[in-house]
């Protein structure tokens, strides 16, 4: 199948690069992006020389609905509304990995985002594309929603328990790699800066609250509010989460763990640790979901780890795209 | 004044010397390690070359109390209840930065250290070398129990709300550098196993926990107990803690500050930031620790930042060495 | 077909591990390392879990050989001597990625080396995998000697130059990432010590010199002797190289150029750069070796680069795998 | 006595602020630097909170000579010689940090620079200020040309083995921080490119060849002409140069280690090590310059190594300041 990629000069435009050339089913037949001027991919990203030497354009809609298939967008926030009618019009599947197909109320989306919402009737038909929670809607849909790297990592990490409503008060303490806030230049994603640094940032207000709240309350069927503080870290990729809560009732460790296994069975990408916590390194460069539980009395202990630019984008994108097309939901991705 | 390091091969122990180099009322004279053989300072350490050329000596009790006033032990827990009683009796100033003058409640030791306490009596007359809450006392002991890394950053950032009774249901999400874990040759202290990584360690149990309680509890005048999780990240230096927390009544984020300004007037290493949260690099290499504050109604998110090798160990053990002495609190550490 | 790592508890195994799991040719069937006890893989390495969980046992080379046709020696030097010429007489396929076959003359070996060479007869017969130069010869071996790290990346980089005797008077000043040492605990391999670091070691004598000296003297067909000084830098992956030569005549830097891509035509791993030197990064997680070069009158610079896990080990081991089977030379690989 | 920091925003600016806080014999009494709005020093660099408050201005040079005595610029090459003549013309001591006064010959300035030299007055006076070589005539003058870093670390490498006439075929390769690049915004500094990369840039024409040329040839007295390829590492600080040389004749490691002690014998800031090479981190922090060689044969190999921001640019620029005050050369720096 032939694939484009729209906004491939971003960090997710080149992870989706880099897993799609390792698909067997996909061709990338078209890329483009905002730059100074056109490009080989392979000078934009040096690595892929040799690769994927194709080059990088302007975009022109024409061009791509005539050389692709699916299309995945990686644009920001805003630009994708303005371009995903069209898409859907010419019959395209359409893999939004911006955040603007995402909120089923507009008005969520314009307070966090700062702008309007132009494309409501798309907005209602769109797919979030949590797999492991939205796998047949995912497998009928022409436009997913990719989930933000953060809400990924936290519905997978709690919509069990709360599913359940074996779990109340939850604080999530996010720790995400550089590469989370987007490829610019700026002083304070410099390497003298962020190396050996760690901080702390939007807390109460980072736009990915209202997004893991809408998730899980929507697994959950009832409102469920959580405290969440995103901090950046001095890694490249990665995100790790510690959850803390309480449980709603007595219950034993091997119990909860049982829930875990029992939610995720049939999910090829989340790995469950029994008495183990797991560390942010052994997801990086992976599709995993990796998470651990550690109980004291009332008082849990979750710990959740992703690559924010694969699980947390660019691969659940493609895991996405395998649903679609009805392929292994792991195809390229393991 | 003379001054001897005991167990000077560690990362505290190379603080110490680095700091106290720069001391302009104290001389080192004395220095021991465990070392297959006995080296130079500079051997060990050689950005010491040319500037601390002592040989670092297997422990002799007599020759140190022979050459020095003052004692520094950066020993191993345990280690030092074995030889403050000897320095004490030789009428030394003792400032011990292992964990083992620190619990009024030899049981409490007992069950985190997993080891007997074989000096209650010291253990009575040590003086917890927490400047900014326990100054009077210091300056009147002649053996100061340092207080833990993870345990003072929590201490100070906590303190004033406790004691003010407008803050419950504390947790602490603590992050720290790799030098908190001692310097020891361990597959999970590898360059490659570190680096680009992050994860949760004794969640529930760390022996900081009981010290942090403690602590609080003494200064809030009642018993305080909190939720605290540490992480190891990747950097050398430096603890960032993120406290979740929520207040006991209506008040604003401009009284809770001008608690903290008050509290630390007189505190020349605390640094409060007014809507503005603390980066870690900022204290890195120094002895202050950063503390800010955001609130959302009720919740309130507090971050704190120290070093853990200046003020977290070797810093504040020189402030707390310039208390007993009557020196300006801030020699040497400015 | 079935593929045995001995020694699989090493940076080099697990990254056969890693690289093997994703060959659509390859099945690992057993895997051995000493260990304090016998583990699942995914245990040792919890990156593996859910994709190995092969228990990893002592080495029974009964065992091995009824479960393995193709046997990759991930072992220390020495040990692998030990080994060969039983696997051998099993009529095994060996992959030997130790130094112990690696010189033809075996008393080179043991200057370096330190120890007695036991296995003379297999010396002989051991061809050098270096793909692009001895790409017959290993279709036709049982026992390859798979390169070192430094040698490959150095004899690609110099051998079309040396072989056209168009250069003289070769420094290599070689930069390697940590994991090029090997899997140990050790103070020196601490995060503490490596990170912001970077340091020479063993000039004029690292084992690899003797081994870059004979392979570029074997290619270029006289006898070439070259300066060589590696450095350990605080990078996890990847070697690179900056070497100094002189021409040995006027030659024009497109000439240059149109040798190298002359020489690696037909050689899938190797990418010449013209006007560019190529970066660290860019070939790291891959088996490439980026070559780039710049000249200045009778000057040059030439800049070579590999990831020392990958095309310096055990890439470079699954690349010779795939010859000696007849396969596409890149299977696995890209 | 009164400074000034003219450019304060950079890293160098950044340094000279944290040495000078330091310096008892100094105050910091007027700060500027081109900023979007005034802002005091310790929100643009917030480790300085309650240290250094001075607000850091938009340069206005009446208002800086009214305040200070010494001026420190840390400008960008090309500002500097724009307002020399006014700080000269007043009477003021300037140290200027920047390429503009080094270079004897303005040709050779406007051809590595691209810029025309505006004040060849000032120019033949400047004192180049390598203390260890120049320390009698920077004591006369009230201009001093601050070294570059690469020159500093190369020249006190090789100038006791270039005047003794006992190398040549001098090959300079060297690994620098990032810091070394300067504090702006760039892709290329991201952390996401510099982590986990190396690579080599300028060959044949750094700007600082140059000046390693024209400072060694005028302490060697004849014309030395190096080649020198400098590297950028994923180091926040610190350069670490190897070079590679040939003896002119017979001559002991003994012999040459001698000539290095005697050099040095009263320089401060130099240490020789013997039988041993430095390692980067060792200076990173201080004003050292850590020197070591090895030979074998006919080759020899040195290894220097100083942090770009001290020795190699701000310390270096305080210890020239000291020799003009006739102060001890180490005030503010040990």
């Amino acid at each position: 199948m032939k694939a484009a990629i729209i906004g491939a000069s971003g960090f997710t435009g080149e992870e989706l690069a880099k897993i799609l050339l390792g698909h067997r089913e996909v061709e990338i037949t078209y890329l483009s992006a905002k730059l100074e001027k056109e490009l080989p991919f392979s000078e934009l990203f040096p690595s892929f020389k040799g690769r994927l030497e194709l080059v990088c354009k302007s975009l022109d809609l024409e061009e791509a609905c005539g050389l692709a298939e699916v299309i995945f967008l990686a644009l920001p926030h805003k630009i994708s509304q303005e371009v995903v009618p069209q898409f859907l019009a010419k019959n395209k599947i359409v893999i939004d990995l911006s955040a603007d197909y995402r909120f089923k109320d507009s008005k969520v989306y314009e307070k966090y985002y700062k702008i309007a919402h132009t494309d409501s009737d798309n907005l209602q038909k769109a797919v979030y594309g949590l797999p492991e929670f939205y796998a047949q809607e995912i497998k009928k849909t022409k436009l997913v929603a990719n989930p933000g790297c953060y809400p990924t990592v936290s519905a997978l990490s709690l919509a069990p328990l709360l599913k359940e409503n074996i779990i109340q008060d939850v604080i999530i303490d996010a720790k995400s790699g550089i590469t989370g806030a987007g490829r610019r230049a700026a002083l304070e994603y410099h390497y003298a800066h962020l190396n050996g640094n760690l901080f702390c940032y939007k807390p109460f207000e980072h736009q990915h609250l209202p997004e893991i709240n809408q998730t899980l309350s929507d697994i959950a069927k009832r409102a469920v509010s959580v405290r969440f503080t995103p901090h950046v870290i001095p890694v490249e990729r990665g995100i790790i989460i510690t959850v803390y809560s309480q449980t709603t009732k007595d219950i034993s460790i091997d119990e909860i763990n049982s829930i875990y296994e029992n939610y995720y069975k049939e999910a090829p990408f989340v790995r469950f640790f029994k008495q183990k916590l797991p560390q942010l390194k052994d997801v990086v460069g992976t599709n995993f979901c990796d998470i651990g539980i550690m109980q004291s009395g009332k008082n849990i202990v979750i710990v959740g780890t992703i690559d924010n630019l694969v699980k947390g984008a660019s691969g659940q994108a493609v895991q996405n795209m395998n649903l679609i097309m009805g392929w292994d939901e792991t195809l390229g991705l393991l």
